[in-house]
């Protein structure tokens, strides 16, 4: 029987990696001369009990394509990963952007240490993760940094929190909205996947297809995601809820209605999947992932 | 008559580079798909009229060693280290950390777009400076990226921020301002001069003596600032003067008295140029830039 068989749960299928990139992140986290204050500061947000979704998704895309996620050039990518989505929930939380107290059950970054910290926590992480894959040699860092840049950048992942943000002009429709998820959650997602098989060595037929994956996982997690900020409760989500629509946010659940907005996360899922097609029975845990995601309550 | 002979002010000796850095800034800056007005911020940011002391190190440092600045390794570098300071301004400036509303005798970034777009334009800044070196094939960028990640990460530029906002504990003595000046502007200035000379393909050797070249030029520049913070005018420095000793903030100037901050600032210059002389003639600009900068008076 294979892991992909015996697994009918998000956490049954996740945590066998959960040690390794524990382990890695508090390994690679701080560098030695670092003041003690700023690596606790570093250390309260990346030890804080993330689901660890995109670090995961780098190692599963690097053995769907025949990698071994045990090596270090996929590990360091893994907690490149994590360190950039990490920072960007620090940088989210503070008062001028989403000003939220709560993150994860405990308090947010910019609560526990400051203002002044919390920026500069964040842009300790998001330096630290470009430090990782830098002193790779086979596959060499450059190209995996440039992924990484682009997913999180501002063509990337800060596009889309301008967007969400209201600070750049976006069409008042579903393909807004697809405009600002694409960016804010499914590119940094693409720049996981696409690295964890870029350590594997993949072709550019099979990035393509696992570019399309992730894509269309990214657009369905962040709808999920909107979708139990309408339905989901704060205890199963450890932090508050109703904050999109309290905020007057557009949300394409506020927009179509829960009913829609769940029936197109099940497209999106199913495209996800077909996506993996080419890609053979290496690709059984990605396939398995997507389907867990859909069905998430937290 | 070199070039070096020909130079008798700061302007002089770096106008010369000017051209080049600020055509490499403004095309490489923006993604194509960057959102305007996100893009229109990060412009408004980087083409403020900073006197890109940081690129020219790059430049400078790779001549002196053999390197073809004109090459496209140096000037990626020289760019993305001058996004790397930029960044480090805008969120510097942020109300939470020195709540400056002057830079350069214009509007801060949050004064003229708001604080949330002022963390953002500084995240995509610091994100674009990696993307830069990134594509590198020869020499390969991950160690330049290494090595900028070095000078501004948690170690570095990022923990002399932290240490100079008293949000870590350091001795109050000379050794303590000696620590934060080090991190604070010497680790970046150290990057700088590394990266140029890694990409002219220096020995250990060399790069070990640019290394302290760098370690003093950058002490010495942080004591000068301070020094015209006490002693300048706003209208010399496009900023408003007397904050540090009117935040309370220790500096080597209210500790040590002016005059013999000029001479420690004298004596820092020394030992940047003694640093220099198993470089040779090709590390002649890089001396005079060290001795214009100390007399300079903005």
């Amino acid at each position: 029987m294979t892991r992909e068989q015996s697994t009918n749960t998000l956490a049954d299928l996740i945590e066998p990696y959960l040690d390794g990139i524990e382990r890695d992140l508090k390994q690679w986290l701080v560098e030695p001369d670092a003041p003690a204050e700023l690596a606790e500061a570093m250390r309260y947000c990346v030890h804080g009990g993330g689901k660890r979704l995109r670090p995961v998704l780098v190692l599963m895309s690097c053995a769907a394509v025949g990698g071994d996620p045990r090596a270090e050039p996929p590990r360091r990518c893994a907690a490149a990963v994590e360190l950039v989505h990490t920072y960007s929930l620090v940088h989210d939380d503070l008062p001028a952007m989403d000003d939220d107290e709560l993150r994860r059950g405990r308090a947010t970054a910019h609560i526990r240490f400051g203002e002044a910290m919390a920026i500069l926590v964040g842009d300790a992480l998001l330096t630290r993760a470009f430090a990782l894959p830098a002193t790779l040699r086979e596959p060499p860092g450059g190209p995996l940094i440039a992924e990484l840049a682009r997913g999180a950048g501002a063509a990337g992942m800060i596009a889309g929190q301008v967007a969400d943000m209201g600070l750049c002009t976006v069409p008042e429709d579903i393909e807004g909205l697809n405009f600002i998820h694409m960016r804010k959650t499914a590119a940094l997602i693409r720049a996981a996947v696409r690295m964890g098989a870029i350590c594997a060595g993949a072709d550019d037929s099979t990035l393509d297809a696992l570019t399309r994956y992730a894509e269309n996982l990214g657009l369905a997690f962040q709808l999920t995601d909107d979708l139990l900020d309408v339905v989901g409760t704060p205890e199963q989500l450890g932090k508050s809820t109703g904050k999109d629509s309290a905020g007057g946010k557009r949300t394409l659940i506020a927009e179509t209605g829960i009913e829609q907005s769940r029936r197109r996360c099940t497209e999106l899922t199913r495209q996800a999947v077909v996506a993996l097609r080419p890609i053979g029975d290496g690709a059984g845990p990605l396939r398995k992932l997507a389907e867990l995601l859909a069905e998430r309550t937290h």
